[in-house]
């Protein structure tokens, strides 16, 4: 059984204002709990309105009916399965190895990837400025597939934390060095810009090099590669690199 | 000004039996609009709410009101600027050269991003099964930044184009040739497939290869890249090898 208080507050967790008032996020659908149950993170609540999904959760699951599960759900179709977790205390960037950071990356979907990517290529950490879409939202948890656990995402005055770290700093843009070209360092931070601006001009002057894929669209006419495929890219050039 | 019964029309092709009766479809948004009209495809009518927009738009525009723009619109907030262009007649794909195919991807936005991927990284064709999802979908069209007009796409039975094709078929999946260890060759067909499901069992027999983009994370949890970033990074390789 669920209250309609409980119902009202996790609906309330779609914001980050609450989100923040209650240390709480939400996932939904069953790989994407069972894969945050698997992890560090504390579970507070996991509701289902599905039996056979239920025996499938390693944690004692709150049966609700369907419409409740709709109440609840930031999904056009809701997935059986919401779990409600705490959103872990700040975590710091790492000082050494390879990092991602991202300059105002605005979109959720591209920042759900952005973190399944790193999973994905074994970047460890994912370093945001405090303007970049927050990773607990709903969008963001469901486009990362589990994958927001594996990963260290701390949120940083961007500039300041790149003015005082000591790796070299490469931003992705337009007219830089040749991906394919260029000798990749093993310890650096990468940075991605936002959608429309990229690289903002604060964090371009920190910037010890710039790396571009090139075009080889017949007119040259497409103006960029969307964030998310760009990032995709250019950490499968890394990993080659540095497997 | 424009009739409510072409209001009616417009909003119609939402719908792909719509699009298919009427043999049109919609792009919104200046840039979009602008790329499609500087293509050869053939434009009904373009629709404007913002006199800026209009001016900077080489067609003469319809005037409407705002209202009237959003009950057109597909998106949650219209972009000033409505396109109706006609479908083209059926596009045969190519015998020779690069080709990616697709093999029943079904999310609007990931066809729409592979779409833009296609004309960054000059792959000409791209050969989409019949249960791909429709390119004329607004959501796709959006999805390709105006990319749709410079990418020769075709809707085929894909296992029989496949058998009857006499390049070499690589599909991505799991457990293949670590995609840069391979030598790619110049003219082939790369698949890639479901989101869910991946290849399908009919194409797979047909496949002469099977490439994979390695897996680096630690703990080797993540099930799979997203479609649209894994065809970024092997269309990638493939142009690193034949720029």
């Amino acid at each position: 059984m669920v209250g309609k208080s409980q119902i009202k507050l996790i609906k309330s967790l779609r914001q980050k204002k609450y989100r923040e008032e209650h240390g709480l996020f939400i996932a939904e659908g069953r790989k994407c709990v069972t894969e945050l149950l698997d992890s560090n993170l504390k579970c507070e609540a996991v509701y289902a309105d599905d039996f056979g999904i239920m025996k499938q959760i390693a944690f004692d699951c709150t049966p609700v009916g369907a419409a409740q599960l709709k109440q609840m759900s930031n999904l056009k179709t809701p997935a059986g399965v919401l779990g409600v977790f705490e959103i872990p205390s700040e975590i710091k960037p790492l000082a050494s190895g390879i990092a991602l950071a991202l300059d105002d990356v605005r979109d959720p979907g591209n920042l759900g990837t952005i973190i399944r990517l790193c999973d994905w290529f074994g970047i460890p950490q994912l370093v945001c400025s405090v303007t970049t879409a927050d990773c607990y939202n709903p969008k963001v948890v469901q486009a990362t597939m589990g994958s927001l656990s594996r990963v260290r995402i701390s949120y940083v005055d961007l500039p300041q934390f790149l003015a005082n770290d000591k790796r070299p700093v490469w931003v992705a843009d337009m007219d830089g060095e040749n991906v394919y070209e260029s000798t990749l360092p093993g310890e650096f931070i990468l940075v991605m810009g936002n959608e429309a601006n990229g690289i903002s001009a604060e964090v371009g002057r920190l910037a010890s090099g710039i790396l571009s894929i090139p075009r080889f669209g017949a007119l040259h006419k497409t103006e960029s590669l969307n964030v998310a495929t760009a990032t995709a890219v250019l950490l499968s050039e890394y990993r080659r690199h540095h497997p």
